[in-house]
């Protein structure tokens, strides 16, 4: 499936827009987010370089009609939810018309007087908006290191997998209306806790926040009621991927979850990458997954490599490190080919019983751990607060303090094949309302 | 906080439209909901007696301005989501407008030459839509009658009600894109499960398909990331309820819910009722709900009375009882009055921490049960199959055959004071795809 895409993928191939070496954007990428600059309203632009491509702008000169019937209705749209309704045909094409007019020795964008000027400008100017808005929210649990280090802490002693674990991508339901942007600070949560099960419970900040290292998918047309999306038409449905930060208030969680799942310990806040980096540019990078044992049912089996050979990061600065001068530390660094469940897995089990997929629904990964040191939250890396991170300063971290500033990154390729980066996601904590 | 709606309450208003005895809808109810006739597109009705009001046509005509501004926009949608966004004073001011128009004497519509011939017909003719586009979808578990039988049917022997019970309104994000209006067929879910602990898990049509009885309340205007709704504001984000069928399957969710909680087992399909009662019309069926002990931690507690006196009703019809002539069998008939925690108080606690409500947004009750036989659901009418129901040409029940229409009615008042009906949501279960 992989070979039609391969022109937008060639690593020899060069942008006219200046790309500095180790840039998340070359033109082998070309993530697409929605950007704003000053007063304007949101739009559909993509990243190159340092740059971004205003492609309302574009489209609106003419230039994308050919590849995007309708192109200008769609990129001037305030989310990418139109555009991803279009399907896989359209995403391509669009893929490779851009590539064409970004490509070395193009001079469409430069032939039409003041384009350029309007349409490319640094990247730092531009306002970052949520890329799509999100119909329904599933977060999946499908790194089995993370699951099983989790059963190891609040199982001690028991088999620390659920005996469902190896036959179903494990998933719940979060809460779409607090899916926000990278950049938007991260209020502590109030919430009900039970410190000790001899007193009453409690109300008050939560004083177990947690990073939740992720990789989500967004997807495209969708199926009707009734109608499973198979796994072999996930390609269909999947436009890209971003990261995801999705927080978790730990003590909350650990009171309200029996017997329905996370509720609150979740819902305040899940931040996403401004970037969607599509399949189509990540096509070099698949791998092959774990073997899964036993075998998955039928209808969660898939062909060709399904997994991705994505290499992430964690990052923390607190308020004093960054007032000290202190780097960010780094606190981890997984990669996500490694994981137990794949995307088309994930599609095919979540419809299998005919649930409705829209455009711009989004299906993350659940947190990405490997081995030790490279977990994908704080309650592994500190197991369950008991191993303290000590930062360059000197202080100490179990769980996140109000100023701390988290950091995730991912990018496949580079060391001498186009880099396909992620950019980043970032929160900084602010102290809970009172 | 009553005294400002008795305009509208008033028992003795009658409407110069025909309403027939027992009819859901008197002038005191006017319910909202989504409605076209023939090859019109969808816009916002009131149900009257036995007849509809299209309000498009009412606003087009000018007579609405006053109470709404920007009437005709709001009411030529085909989502009550404009209107849900306005607040709870657009919607007094608009229901004692429509009270007006609608009272025996009012000639207000009848003096526009032809309009009432275009805006009033009857409600066989209306072809219902979802009367909301749902953003997020919370299942709450707030019948302690329906918890403790649960924990006795899959914990037999320990406590029944887990610790958190008397202390959280538990509950769960559901899917909102597979909530359906009223008369939708539902598709048996194919799904995991594994009936046999000691043989491999199967995919194929659930066999413990199931109802619940639910009620639940759509918001309005909303909160910001970070702001909780108040306990004491829930009036004025709470526009009013439908009826609920969280349709479960019961073999898949037990499969899988371990450690997250439901997922497929509840996602396949969700039905409402097409006529959203607003909490006016029902103001005068407040009472108290049950004791809390212990009292409920400061954010949960309550003034006034948050429980709704209203009616509810389950009633079944297979096939063969349709094709032999048979009625609808009644299976259950509990009332929503007592339900453990209240919508002011889910509503507190969804949005504790900071999470964000948006118009359109649906909070079910969860199943609504209380003491035997007056419970919500099949698992628990026939106690895990234990005690199959017998239908009237009989043949068993234990869960949901293919054929069946399950109808979920609800009502306050009658008896002398206006009845407060919600019509209906039925369904019914149309054999699985292969």
């Amino acid at each position: 499936m992989g070979t039609a895409f391969n022109a937008t993928t060639d690593g020899a191939l060069r942008s006219w827009v200046d790309v500095p070496d180790g840039s998340d954007f070359p033109i082998q990428n070309m993530p697409l987010g929605i950007i704003a600059r000053a007063c304007e309203s949101p739009r559909v632009g993509v990243a190159i370089g340092d740059s971004v491509l205003d492609l309302a702008v574009v489209a609106e000169a003419g230039l994308l009609d050919d590849a995007l019937p309708g192109a200008r209705a769609i990129l001037t749209c305030g989310t990418l939810n139109a555009f991803l309704a279009r399907g896989r045909a359209a995403w391509s094409a669009v893929r490779a018309r851009l590539s064409m007019l970004l490509a070395a020795g193009n001079e469409e964008l430069r032939g039409v007087p003041g384009l350029t000027e309007r349409a490319l400008y640094p990247r730092t100017q531009a306002r970052m908006h949520l890329p799509f808005e999100v119909g329904d929210y599933v977060d999946f649990y499908s790194s089995i290191e993370h699951a099983t280090n989790l059963g190891r802490l609040f199982r001690p002693g028991a088999e620390p997998l659920m005996p469902n674990y190896r036959h179903i991508p494990i998933g719940y339901h979060g809460r779409s209306s607090t899916i926000v942007v990278s950049g938007t600070p991260i209020v502590r949560p109030n919430g009900q806790r039970r410190p000790d099960p001899q007193q009453p419970p409690l109300f008050g900040p939560s004083g177990a926040l947690d990073i939740e290292l992720e990789v989500g998918f967004v997807t495209g047309p969708g199926n009707a009621l009734g109608m499973p999306i198979l796994s072999s038409s996930a390609r269909e449905h999947i436009y890209g991927m971003v990261l995801v930060n999705d927080w978790s208030a730990r003590d909350i969680q650990a009171w309200e979850y029996q017997p329905l799942g996370p509720f609150l310990g979740k819902s305040f806040a899940t931040s996403i990458s401004p970037w969607v980096v599509s399949l189509d540019a990540l096509e070099p990078f698949r791998v092959e997954g774990p073997r899964q044992e036993p075998e998955p049912l039928p209808y969660l089996r898939t062909s060709g490599a399904w997994n991705y050979a994505i290499s992430l990061r964690v990052e923390l600065q607190s308020a004093q490190m960054a007032r000290s001068g202190h780097a960010p530390l780094t606190l981890s660094q997984p990669s996500f080919q490694g994981m137990y469940w794949n995307m088309a897995q994930q599609l095919a089990h979540a419809t299998a019983n005919g649930a409705v997929v829209r455009p711009g629904d989004l299906f993350a990964s659940g947190t990405v751990s490997e081995a030790k040191p490279n977990f994908g939250s704080l309650i592994e890396l500190t197991w369950r607060g008991t191993h303290p991170i000590v930062l360059p300063d000197g202080t100490q971290r179990v769980f996140l303090e109000d100023g701390d500033t988290v950091r995730l990154l991912g990018h496949a390729g580079g060391d001498g094949v186009p880099r396909i980066g992620f950019g980043e996601v970032s929160g900084r904590i602010v102290e809970a309302r009172v």
